[in-house]
């Protein structure tokens, strides 16, 4: 079997073998098979694509690649939830005591900041003495005694997509869907999870543009899923604009505290009540999807999944406290408001430009090496759809350095849209897939 | 300027600016931009193309990346001829005689084998003596006395060419119309040429399958030669059989050398005669292209383009009685004939099948490393079109070793069509372009 013709099939937009896929990741895992022909493959990827066979032979390979959490020890059903990456996007730490408080193990696997979406280990460890980095038998413990564990993914994990995904970042092959869901979901299947739901964004804050990329996204990655006898449901969601009004590491964990009390963001309670609610169901803790959604509301409104919450950050090391008393967050040391130009209807909110405004004053990182401030963020005062006058606060700026806030102030500025008119509702929740 | 920016733009259809296509080039050459990069760039190239000013502005970087041939002490228009590879194609050795008899200084440039076709130098050292590694003074001494030489490319002429040649072959990224074009246009450039002409093939034995592509490249290498301020013609000519009828190094010799003599085949003999015209009227040796063709024809009949090549060949080292006396030529020591399993027509003979077995049997090479064996070949006995009772000879394999004769002589088998119907006739020259 040679490379090059492996190449060449997949450029002229052939089918490889189940065996044609081992070769080209086991060898470029191996280093047989070099970067440079490995780089004009994942191009020739990005042109001709890939069947529902060659993305689920790629997602095993990579997931064999490494080593796999082995959670059999752990009773029950243990069902993660992903999600593709947006502005604001804190449903992790709402949806997973959420589920965990209905009786789901959830194995919380997440990444750290990169490019303009935030990282869920980065806004964790916003939370004194919170840690990520649990052995083996801290996470079967804990996974035991409370449910619930967060952490990140080891390098043991699926190598073979580290390496590739460092490729694909240096030689624009990132975004094509069979190797975002072949990525995705090596790493997701190699935690030992039973089920899985995913939560694919789609608009100017996320990295799918248009809703057809999007669904094509979910659809290959719950193939991927049942083809691996995994149940794998997607909810494809609109991040047009932010979710809830927290952008910014410490900032969204205050706004995740106050939606487990129930004084949340009616998006952000709404998005994580039926994340849950999937999660519950398909981890057999309710009959219906009907009943889960029942149970989750249930669990929000009692306050257990607060305390499930608060519980888990303890084990974790973290201070629980940080979560009632936000005065224990990092905090921003200087505010600049951002202010309307003219009265009228919030039409838009940029996300993309939320977010990179964010990360701009240090909330999110451009290198892997950079590091972040937890404290920094921008708080909306208004969301689409809302009337404002003109003067009126739009958002604030938190921020501990001078340096780049009038770059961001003008690109948050940049980033509402007024007019006279007022714009149709929005859609939260666009398509169920799987 | 970030090169994944520059992949990422040509991957998405975008024309790149003059300085964006030298960063790459030069980057590449320098060694800043790795492999892996340049390999999926190439593989953006060969899904979005290049426009007319993008392959333009490779083929210069290519071109300035190393040494060009000066050519100014030399009086007289310099002209050369380039075929992008045929079965059989032995026009060189006629053409270039014939240009330099009418006054045409030609510096003739030449490759190798590689692939199912065979390279102009490794014929020319079949002659006994014969040196292609003249050193720029023997050049200059050579033109100036006989107005032609055949010499190889040196390592100095365009080693970007080189370089991503080299990566071209092993990431599947070989057959691309821009890509193809710079490369060729890149080194002709070099040699110091006043113009070109191109013989562009197209069919069967030829890398271009369909005319619609051999178009393109034709029209893409006459846009290069016109950005650059040389004339460029070209031809596009029929490869769907093999031209004449001798394949292999010392057989292809002969029978130029028969063609020189007013004795070769007609197909052979008339695309020599418009090729030579071509040069003859871009070296301004004739008025007109008619007045070019009777040029060109008369240098022909009178022995005078023999000579011609006899004096070369004698000037570069080579033994020319083996022009004449070809048992002074290498020579085979096995024949094997292939007769016709029925009477009929012979409707098609496939030229690339013909090339590879000629190769198979050591008249060419796999890798460059490879030796070759200039005694062997194939000498076909009938040409398309012809009537052929079953049993007579189709064609005679030569050959001085039996390893992979019979696995040869199966293959030429296949490659010819008998048929009741007589085919149509088919057209050597389809088009001009430029």
């Amino acid at each position: 079997m040679r490379t090059v013709d492996l190449i060449q099939r997949k450029r002229d937009g052939e089918e490889l073998a189940p065996e044609e896929i081992e070769h080209l990741v086991e060898g470029y895992t191996r280093g047989d098979i070099p970067d440079y022909q490995m780089s004009a493959f994942l191009m020739a990827v990005f042109f001709s694509g890939m069947s529902d066979r060659e993305v689920s032979r790629l997602t095993e390979c990579m997931l064999r690649s490494g080593e796999t959490v082995n959670l059999s020890n752990v009773a029950g059903v243990k069902v993660d939830k992903h999600s593709t990456g947006g502005v604001g996007d804190k449903t992790s730490f709402i949806v997973a005591p959420l589920a965990a408080a209905a009786g789901v193990i959830v194995p919380m696997m997440s990444g750290r900041s990169l490019g303009h979406t935030g990282g869920t280990l980065d806004k964790l460890e916003s939370i004194p003495g919170f840690r990520t980095n649990l052995t083996s038998e801290e996470v079967e413990k804990q996974l035991s005694q409370h449910g619930l564990c967060f952490i990140g993914q080891t390098e043991k994990l699926a190598p073979a997509d580290r390496k590739l995904y460092a490729l694909r970042d240096v030689t624009a092959t990132v975004e094509s869907i069979p190797l975002i869901s072949s990525s995705i979901m090596s790493k997701k299947l190699a935690e030992g999870v039973d089920a899985l739901v995913l939560d694919v964004k789609v608009g100017s804050g996320a990295f799918m543009k248009k809703q057809v990329d999007a669904r094509r996204l979910a659809q290959t990655m719950v193939g991927i899923g049942r083809r691996m006898d995994k149940k794998v449901q997607a909810l494809i969601t609109d991040m047009n604009q932010p979710l809830g009004y927290a952008i910014g590491n410490a900032l969204e964990i205050m706004e995740a505290s106050q939606t487990l009390q129930n004084a949340g963001p009616a998006d952000l309670t709404k998005l994580s009540i039926e994340l849950a609610a999937r999660m519950i169901h398909l981890g057999k803790k309710a009959a219906t999807l009907e009943e889960a959604r029942r149970t989750a509301e249930k669990h929000l409104v009692d306050g257990s999944a607060y305390r499930k919450l608060k519980q888990v950050v303890t084990a974790q090391g973290g201070n629980a406290q940080a979560l009632d008393k936000f005065e224990l967050l990092p905090n921003a040391t200087g505010m600049r408001e951002i202010t309307s130009p003219r009265g009228g209807y919030v039409t838009s909110i940029d996300a993309e430009d939320i977010g990179t405004a964010s990360n701009m004053i240090g909330a999110g990182r451009d290198k892997k090496e950079d590091p972040i401030d937890p404290a920094v963020g921008i708080i909306l005062e208004v969301k689409t759809g809302e009337k404002v006058d003109a003067g009126s606060v739009l958002c604030r700026l938190y921020y501990t350095k001078e340096d780049h806030v009038e770059e961001a102030a003008d690109m948050v500025e940049d980033a509402f849209r007024i007019s006279a008119q007022k714009p149709d509702e929005r859609e939260l929740i666009l398509e169920v897939v799987g």
